[in-house]
């Protein structure tokens, strides 16, 4: 497969609002879009070609809040860009990974998305991203 | 202060040489350098405009063992490119934000960096780079 960028790289915070504002006030970055998924909330900042994404789980069972609850605050995941997921996901499984995402499904502005399991990737929690025709 | 881009995303593994070997063979990411500081040992992979970078403490008292024994393994803190970093330290201090590092020291490949302390950022560990003139 071919990874052409970090997408963006995802933070678990306990308090969005305030951690939000840490970021716009004191390292001056700009807030791209704010999205609420019922289980989650995002905030999402544009750093060059890529995004850093706050997650604030909204209920305790949400990936973000169990993660949040283990480990405390910090960097939960890192989205690769590829251009084509149905054949990386295809590539993986054929090298034996396990998926935590059998099948692509809907992410953030049309993407579609799948994560690697963590224990075929030394622990890390990575997430492949194709971005719609047209996006960046 | 200016943050450029994400210069890099870095990741504690308990086998450097293990997942350096995941990341080339199943996700075809291109080995860029690799570093001995003595406590730790680094794997860097260069991803579009930024890098990821695998870090392995040597000595348990050094940062990323004492990160991995607490939290498991894991991405455990961006780099932000600054233009100036002089002027952003002077300017997180007039805002009253603590520092893990109150001067820069030197970082990899001639960069000088600083760590912001995670208490002033919402339990993120952030750290801010200047890169040499002509690097990128």
């Amino acid at each position: 497969m071919k990874i052409k960028r970090i997408e963006h790289v995802a933070a678990a915070v306990h308090d969005l609002a305030e951690v939000r504002g840490i970021l716009e006030t004191v390292l001056g970055l700009k807030l791209d879009a704010v999205e609420d998924f019922g289980i989650a909330e995002l905030a999402m900042f544009r750093v060059g070609a890529s995004s850093l994404e706050l997650v604030q789980g909204k209920s305790p069972q949400s990936r973000p809040s169990k993660w949040l609850a283990e480990r405390g605050p910090g960097f939960y995941h890192v989205c690769f860009e590829v251009e084509d997921i149905d054949g990386a996901l295809a590539e993986l499984k054929a090298k034996g990974v396990r998926l935590l995402d059998e099948t692509p499904r809907t992410g953030h502005a049309g993407s579609r998305i799948a994560f690697i399991d963590p224990q075929s990737m030394g622990g890390l929690l990575i997430e492949l991203a194709e971005l719609p025709a047209g996006g960046h």
